[in-house]
């Protein structure tokens, strides 16, 4: 374990509204599950959090594992509570529960703070016998996992920095493209979208970082903010390459984006350009700790309605402008918390780290965002983004 | 959506147990969520099924895309149900309760099955507005899931392609291997798990496959049978190679596992391997459409415990021997229905593709499994695999 919580204000949350425990029930790629156990398993296991230990429920297989590279104090195996026999006679479902229940008894546990999404048939399960199980609606285990310790940030800068040689791959790839017909050309053949993936996620690789999705997209494509894009690269289109590494040792992300245009843009793209900029500029200029992400992004959405163009804000129903939020919190999962978005009333606090991305969407023009991604500290912030911001290359 | 599924088992299941539909609120990660919606996207959104239409609820941000790629009938957002001023009123819990559950009014629904993992924080909104929110016990839609139409096997094979040449590139790099001082060197350096795993992950990248984990893992690293592997490979110990993985077009998997070893094995080593070789005879002669899993599995033990080694089922405390289950159904998820173990009581069909992974470990001596994939037939299976079953390389 690289990362040791400060898990001070789960325990005040468990006191404060009179739960026992917090109880997980998931496989290691739900982050709550991963921060609290410790433990990297591919198949859901069960944590169960208390200020005085932290126990693991686990099939056969994951014991061996689980005792030597977990952060819990003890761990249990489904057999150690008759898991087999019971279900030869009451059946798997029934003898689940029981097993499940016994377990908390086990603990001394007889409430449990869940997540919001803990899988609702345990929670049946356990509220037939008589446990308590409330969805954690403040959800102060992502509130915790908001403000990064030194070591985790470093995480990041790990992440990061291999995010900024797979956009520099996929710059190169695209700046050093020939145009022939209206479309960009690499080595004789048409420069696609998944060519210049395949580049970036190699390169990723090479890096020690897991390739989730990777956006590059231009055009129509580029005009929805989630399109990966596909196909051959236009000349003179707003190209986005949006990177999102995860670090396969670490599991934390970073998150980039870029847009670069090869041959000549449409004035209209160079204003989204030059405004997005602007937008970008503002955001970093209104953050630091004791701000709401509700501010930061306000401060966007002046930019872009002082030069007239639609946002959320103005016009709820456009699908063109700047159509979704400023940023968001970036850890083990590539979107948590804080927000930076209208609904942020929270102080942003030192040592979050946010991407700040402001873009400007339409189909008749394209898509054009930029991303950074930062660390909040107490007068500011600290860029953690070291890549030019170029639109014509 | 390059699949079509039959979905009349779930028709017939929510008629029996009368329930107006089947309700999903999760990512595209959630593989039920996935297969209904048609959908892919990132973040969790709601899918409500019913045997006359598909609806989907999603966000501003996805709503075009989902208009335009999921298999919905209706596409929804939420801000057609007044989220953003009804939060701002009421706060967003209880907002996002009222819009979901005026949402199942505009569908027509007043109650749903929803899956085993379905979030307990939209349940308990449901639940508090008088809509009927059932887990299914049952799993009708991985049921569904687990026979697989013509074209899905296709996307198997694909990924499965993709799996042969990433193994062929680990089993070079270690039959090409120097020994030195007990260690295996490539290029004049120790040659570690984590190199294998890149050149794995890299040829598979070019071969269109997005990466999951990948175990390369030799002495007692295999011994554990999730454990990644890391560090120098030794000369003479067994080395695990366990590939799954998926293609990123279709979204869907296959799994492989081959042991190799360079150098002299131990004598208990080459006993692992020729019994597991025998036990994964044993279990393609029992395979057929109307056998079970733990027909299929048992056939396994017999081999196993006949030569002498403790399995799950002579003694299910064992931490050494036959550990784990026999198999499992891949697709969409890498381990997903029908099971192939001793819990398995339902009759395997033609069109469940299944792995078939017999395996023995111990501490002192190492690791083996050799696993295939292979689709039921009515009179037997089909095997995906074309790869050879050598241990000495």
């Amino acid at each position: 374990m690289t990362v040791d919580p400060d898990l001070s204000e789960l325990d005040a949350a468990l006191a404060e509204r009179g739960f026992d425990g917090y109880l997980l029930d998931a496989a290691s790629e739900e982050s709550n599950q991963r921060y609290l156990s410790g433990f990297d398993a591919p198949d859901p296991f069960v944590t169960l959090y208390t200020p005085e230990e932290t126990a693991l429920l686990v099939s056969s297989l994951e014991y061996g594992r689980a005792k030597s590279e977990s952060r819990a104090d003890t761990v249990y195996r489904w057999n150690d509570f008759d898991l087999r026999e019971r279900a030869q006679e009451v059946g798997r479902e029934t003898a689940r529960g029981d097993a499940l229940a016994d377990f908390l008894t086990e603990v001394g546990v007889s409430s449990v703070l869940v997540p919001r999404r803990f899988p609702l048939f345990s929670a049946d399960a356990l509220r037939e016998r008589d446990v308590a199980v409330e969805p954690d609606g403040d959800e102060v285990v992502e509130d915790v996992r908001a403000v990064k310790t030194e070591t985790e940030v470093d995480h990041i800068r790990v992440a990061q920095k291999a995010n900024e040689a797979a956009m520099r791959a996929a710059e190169d790839l695209i700046a050093g493209a020939a145009v022939e017909d209206g479309v960009l050309h690499h080595a004789g053949e048409p420069l696609t979208s998944e060519r210049v993936r395949e580049e970036i996620e190699v390169t990723l690789l090479r890096h020690g970082c897991a390739l989730d999705e990777t956006i590059v997209a231009c055009g129509a494509d580029a005009a929805e903010p989630h399109n990966r894009g596909s196909g051959p690269l236009g000349a003179g289109e707003p190209i986005i390459v949006d990177i999102f590494p995860r670090d396969k040792e670490t599991k934390y992300h970073s998150d980039m984006t870029r847009t670069f245009v090869r041959g000549e843009p449409s004035e209209d793209a160079r204003d989204f350009y030059a405004v997005t900029e602007a937008a970008l500029d503002a955001a970093l200029d209104a953050l630091e700790a004791g701000v709401t992400g509700a501010d930061v992004h306000g401060a966007v959405c002046d930019v872009y309605e002082d030069a007239g163009y639609p946002t959320l804000r103005s016009d709820p129903d456009t699908e063109t402008g700047f159509i979704h939020s400023t940023g968001h919190g970036v850890g083990l999962d590539v979107h948590e918390s804080p927000s930076v978005s209208d609904r942020a009333d929270d102080e942003l606090e030192a040592g979050h780290v946010v991407t700040i991305e402001p873009g400007l969407y339409d189909p008749d023009v394209g898509g054009v965002r930029i991303e950074d991604i930062v660390v909040v500290t107490e007068d500011g912030y600290e860029n953690l983004t070291d890549y030019p911001v170029e639109f014509e290359v």
